[in-house]
């Protein structure tokens, strides 16, 4: 029997409960012990939830209980989290989270203390929720040289974008709609802005480079300036927009960035829609691989908790060699990364047709009916190339009333 | 330095070779040793390759070299893998191997041995060529109750089936043309006759319920019945047609089965095409999670293989416990599983109409012109009654000239 305890009871730590609970038998023959949940660590009081009596407040009785040897922490956030877990660690307990914002920040030092203590910090529900993505790069991929990671990571985001797609919504209204739902925050900026993602991609990029990668050098757009006008065109072209996470590495150099993205239909990741998430892994004997599954929700992100758990009660007295090291990983600029670019110009191609070619070389013309602008997409070129040339084409146009460019996604087609 | 030997240099042994060469360095710091190719058996000689020094002919060089850890097998067939795979275990070495055939009639003894011996017995390569599969259901999904796993298993039958369903060739073409890129064999039974599919569920089966299961109680149905004028049909309703095996397992029961089945375009698997390989696995608290990349081909099944020699190395001296037990798990009847059925019909649906409701009951139809005949979509039935109503049917229109069934194709619609 090992006991365990949760710190947060909220969506994910009461699905841990629950997950506990309905699959009491299969995780006890796989961990090999029965896991029981000793106490569960919130500020409030569940006096009508099955863990009313295990519901403690102080994180003391854990730190100090020995009998504790996987603790769980479902808080979010960096406080008190951060100051908990690496208080578990030090007290040589497992521990095993969900949360991309701690992992993000301060996983290095806390896998590193884990390695000193022999424990285990694992960590595969903090990112594509259910879907096994973290362990699959340890324990399956190990044989690949990982050269590409892209990923639909966050739900909220990738619902709104469906909503958009499909039918014609606008981005206020498709953000409402899963603010009614519940797949949205009342204040939807870490997922809208990109955040969320980011540190997902961060945390997918250190594991397969081994090395840590600081969030921080991501560049990260969100999908706020996305518009339904977008979406027609992309029907047009018979393309969809999907807010990417993305790594490529190649020797020791490795790109990053957090975008929405211009796919096409043969695309793995076209048809990962709603709130489903989808991570395509590329290995260099492999090829392309795709995981796919639900990326959020209550049971399947518990699932992956419960997993690491069972991993951690399988190794209770051994260190699983996994994470990365505290080398540090440069990021290479944006502006190295090669696009194409769909553009979106005010007034006419036929008056404009000059100078396009001559700003942004040959590109596909795309116009719909009825709007006084018209769009080009682009041939590859490297993002900074891209700048200069749209900076070029402004300048040049600035003496007109039908000035600019009004839109810019980057395309992978 | 962790000495290995590769039985059977064809397509995926010499892959293993190159794999284990190219990733050297990733390989050796994941596998915690650098792990050296000692001897490669062949019945040829291969003087032209990097192998050449290490050929050898007889089986008992390998089984009696204590230096000898890990035995990759990678000829196929029964014989000799099987006598050679259960000698090398009882010889104390760790086994790898890409064989499903000897995996789906053997693997329950040569588990059991292995779990005797204290070594590993793996063979992540047999499903799914270099997606990761088998550790997945016992290393990822450990908390979840597996309620489904259904695939699209073979990469031969479904390029086959592509090919049918988006250029609008016949099976026969589709055939000739998968022959001519290699990736169909001059006899191309055990594809397309579902044998090769059925033997891979099977083994995805047992793993997800640990009891044996017999691959000779999976009603297995190949699509070499599967014409052009069914994918006219598909068409038009907006589905497609694959070659799935599925086994669905609830409480202690089983259903399994492999045939052709019709999917709309919201089904996980219907972006699965030409040779890539797709498994959708359903927990009870995950949902669906799908899985997906090259199903076959030199170096992704080679990079199973050699990820499998990666968790050998990691545990040289214990046993990981995975795989199935000698209890036998009974398969419940093909009669009892409930689908919807497509039946296509001679005629046409106005003189028919009566008997067709009466035999069938409420249905969807559907006419293509200049065609003698129409098709009828039934409501979900069980597979049992649906073989009443349509040999109730054709007895029924025995009289007529333009009688009888023509097609029935399963649908998960």
């Amino acid at each position: 029997m090992i006991k365990a305890a949760v710190m947060g009871y909220g969506t994910i730590g009461s699905g841990v409960a629950e997950v506990l609970e309905q699959n009491r038998d299969v995780i006890c023959r796989r961990a090999g012990h029965e896991i029981e949940l000793k106490y569960v660590l919130d500020l409030r009081e569940f006096p009508d939830s099955p863990v009313a009596d295990k519901i403690i407040h102080d994180f003391k009785i854990i730190e100090e209980d020995e009998e504790v040897r996987i603790v769980v922490e479902t808080m979010g956030g960096l406080n008190p989290a951060y100051p908990f877990v690496k208080a578990s660690l030090l007290a040589g307990k497992h521990v095993v989270t969900s949360n991309k914002a701690l992992v993000a920040a301060h996983g290095t030092e806390l896998l590193e203390i884990a390695r000193r203590q022999g424990v285990n910090f694992l960590f595969e529900a903090s990112v594509g929720g259910g879907i096994p993505i973290i362990r699959p790069l340890y324990r399956c991929l190990e044989g690949e040289r990982i050269e590409e990671i892209t990923g639909i990571l966050n739900g909220t985001t990738n619902y709104i974008l469906t909503k958009m797609d499909k039918e014609g919504e606008s981005f206020e209204n498709a953000l409402r709609e899963a603010q009614n739902l519940g797949y949205a925050e009342r204040n939807p900026e870490a997922d809208v802005e990109g955040y969320d993602t980011c540190r997902k991609i961060a945390i997918l990029t250190a594991m397969a480079v081994g090395k840590e990668v600081n969030f921080e050098d991501i560049y990260t757009e969100g999908i706020t300036k996305i518009t339904d006008i977008d979406f027609k065109y992309a029907e047009k072209m018979g393309t969809s927009i999907k807010l990417f996470g993305t790594s490529r590495i190649k020797k020791d150099k490795v790109s990053a960035y957090v975008a929405p993205v211009m796919i096409g239909k043969d695309h793995p990741l076209y048809a990962v829609n709603d709130v489903f998430n989808g991570i395509l892994v590329k290995g260099n004997m492999l090829g392309p691989a795709m995981f796919y599954g639900s990326g959020a929700g209550k049971l399947p992100t518990a699932s992956a908790v419960v997993a690491d758990m069972i991993e951690a009660a399988q190794n209770l007295d051994s260190h699983v060699p996994m994470g990365w090291s505290d080398e540090k990983q440069k990021v290479e600029p944006m502006e190295d990364i090669c696009f194409r670019f769909f553009v979106r110009i005010a007034g006419s191609y036929r008056n404009k047709e000059a100078d396009v070619k001559n700003f942004f070389g040959n590109v596909d013309v795309y116009e719909l009916y009825g709007l006084d602008e018209f769009a080009v997409l682009t041939r590859e070129m490297a993002e900074g190339d891209f700048r200069r040339a749209a900076a070029g084409f402004d300048t040049k146009e600035q003496a007109r009333s039908d000035f600019g460019i009004k839109q810019m996604i980057r395309a992978v087609l």
